[in-house]
């Protein structure tokens, strides 16, 4: 069985990756060593699909569980919702000896691990993840969040979980659209630390029709679990961001979320802007930290195999999405933080990309590919 | 400068105790280290009265200060309040590079703390306590919580603050029964860990009169010093509140917590209830854990020079106030974990006290002192 492990001192924990796993999970939790009743929160997307045979599974390995569902979607990744939740887990009896399970996507992970590390003042969460982009990127790592009106993600905690358990058959219910835009951050892990990723990505693509069903789950299980080798070897050494070196992640989010802010909530999906936020970020590669032709080439290659937008849609106002940029997170002080590669493989955090060259690099997504 | 220092790693602080701290607080938060720019939160009691100097120091010693007012009082410190100050503090143009100032009583450093804890998950913050309950207790320990519709204190962070700056002379413009519900959290220190200072508590109280402005500040900066190193020890040894050392601070406080649920919010003091949960407490340890007559007496001396109630108020009624004790976080698995003294200075957390217990202690609430 697949199992990547963080070392993170007294926070270590395993990632485990293999089709199969999630009929396991109550298994797989006990041999973590977690001990007490489980609150099991999903959304509504999620919860009809999996649910059950978590709890089962959670069941027969001896856990009391109690459910919990909120309404799926990004509009309800806020403080209301997880009052509510966590409302509901004291009705369900958990006290500080309880756990979280989190069964869903980004947002649910994004939900229940916040829920978990305030509950109490902080209990133990596992992360089930069944998104491409959970699976690869958000359930590892302990970052949690909700969005408020100022912004989004700007309240959060970092809160490791204890386990995480991807199921890569879980892929097979989602949509093409979301299964590719959750590969943008594999296509993100390869340009920033394995190039040798990208033609399995092409080939991975091409084994994606109308919906996950026919998707190469063997492969995918290889390449999620080198995905998270690389997400994980990242956050052991920057567990919370403060040397510069996690931020490497951010590469293509700078404007990326700049884009996504500018839009209405999941008119454009997390990995459509991140693959637009890539092409610019890739062009100023070129510009400012002397990326080649080719590789620049090679990236965008992967990215259209996986269909993602490489240039703004019709609803995108440029002006508009620079404006967010400038608030955006990613700046500091004033100054501008930009991940840029020098090859492939090699992202550098520079402060070379100024305020001109954002609005140059925006511009150039306006612009067909050549 | 009577300064007690906090070893917890690298998250070590210095608490200064002093006479005039609160004009001098921009320099000690520079000479401490904190860099960015400052959001002073506050409440609507405290604000008018210090924010202005605190502002104007902190502006001396070179710091950016937007300021943050809340309506004061428990009823709202709650989620929708965080919201608003993190909308605020965004509007005011604070990134992950600001810090937090937490100017006020117990609420206020509950909140601004929260706020710091979870503010792009994680920025430092200050606590200038300006109530006794806040200088001797709750702004030393880095326990931050919200209350939710399920409970009090249900949400939370811990999060070390980087400084502590008590100035006694703040306490001069409460009133006395706010001045005397703090110092029941003195009398539980001197109870846990340090009975000498009884009969100087029995003193300050003798200097209030019906406002603090007669209070004895030079006794009571050494009294909070003696405290704050109390509380600090505690907190060393068990930061988290996993060992059951930190549980010690919880005397008196179980069925306090019950009595303070069952009545409308603000309607007892904390410290008011938590003289009733220690009479109920001390008796339960005369009979459990071999207490002496003489050793209840002097406390409950002490609890009665300071006018602290010891004997129920009629708005409470024992059966509820029972109620809300059992569904208290202090219950673990079903099991009741209760803070017993063997003797003045020697807490111990005992598994002997059952419900039944409880209720016979309840019911000594309703009887009046022999």
């Amino acid at each position: 069985m697949p199992t990547i492990s963080l070392s993170l001192g007294e926070k270590s924990y395993d990632v485990i990756v293999a089709n199969g796993s999630l009929e396991a999970a109550g298994e797989h939790i006990r041999h973590a060593g977690l001990k007490g009743a489980a609150a099991l929160i999903t959304d509504s997307n999620v919860g009809p699909l999996y649910a059950e045979r978590v709890k089962k599974s959670l069941e027969a390995a001896g856990y009391r569980v109690s459910l919990h569902v909120f309404a799926a979607g990004e509009a309800h990744k806020n403080l209301t919702t997880i009052e509510t939740l966590v409302n509901e887990m004291v009705a369900a009896g958990h006290d500080r000896s309880s756990f979280v399970v989190a069964l869903g996507g980004g947002v649910v992970g994004d939900m229940a691990g916040f829920t978990a590390a305030m509950y109490y003042r902080g209990i133990p969460f596992v992360q089930i993840p069944t998104s491409v982009m959970a699976q690869v990127d958000s359930s590892v790592g302990g970052k949690t969040a909700v969005d408020i009106a100022a912004g989004k993600n700007l309240i959060g905690a970092f809160h490791q979980p204890r386990l995480v358990i991807a199921d890569p058959q879980t892929l097979r219910s989602l949509d093409a659209r979301t299964l590719r835009e959750g590969m943008a951050e594999m296509v993100k892990h390869a340009a920033i630390r394995n190039a040798a990723m990208l033609p399995a990505l092409r080939a991975l693509a091409a084994s994606i029709t109308e919906d996950g069903s026919t998707l190469d789950c063997e492969l995918m299980e290889k390449l999620i679990a080198a995905n998270v080798a690389i997400k994980a070897r990242v956050v052991e050494e920057d567990e919370k961001e403060t040397l510069g070196v996690r931020a490497f992640l951010n590469f293509g989010h700078t404007l990326g979320h700049g884009i996504e802010a500018s839009v209405p909530l999941g008119s454009l999906l997390h990995g459509e802007v991140v693959s637009l936020g890539m092409r610019a970020a890739l062009a100023l590669s070129r510009q400012h930290s002397g990326l080649s032709a080719a590789a620049e080439r090679e990236v965008l290659d992967t990215l259209a195999a996986l269909h993602l937008p490489l240039t703004l849609p019709a609803q995108v106002d440029p002006q508009t999405a620079l404006a967010h940029t400038k608030t955006d997170k990613k700046f500091q002080g004033g100054a501008i933080r930009f991940v840029l590669l020098e090859s492939l493989g090699s992202p550098v955090l520079s402060r070379k990309v100024m305020q001109a060259d954002l609005e140059e690099a925006m511009h150039h997504l306006t612009t067909p590919l050549s």
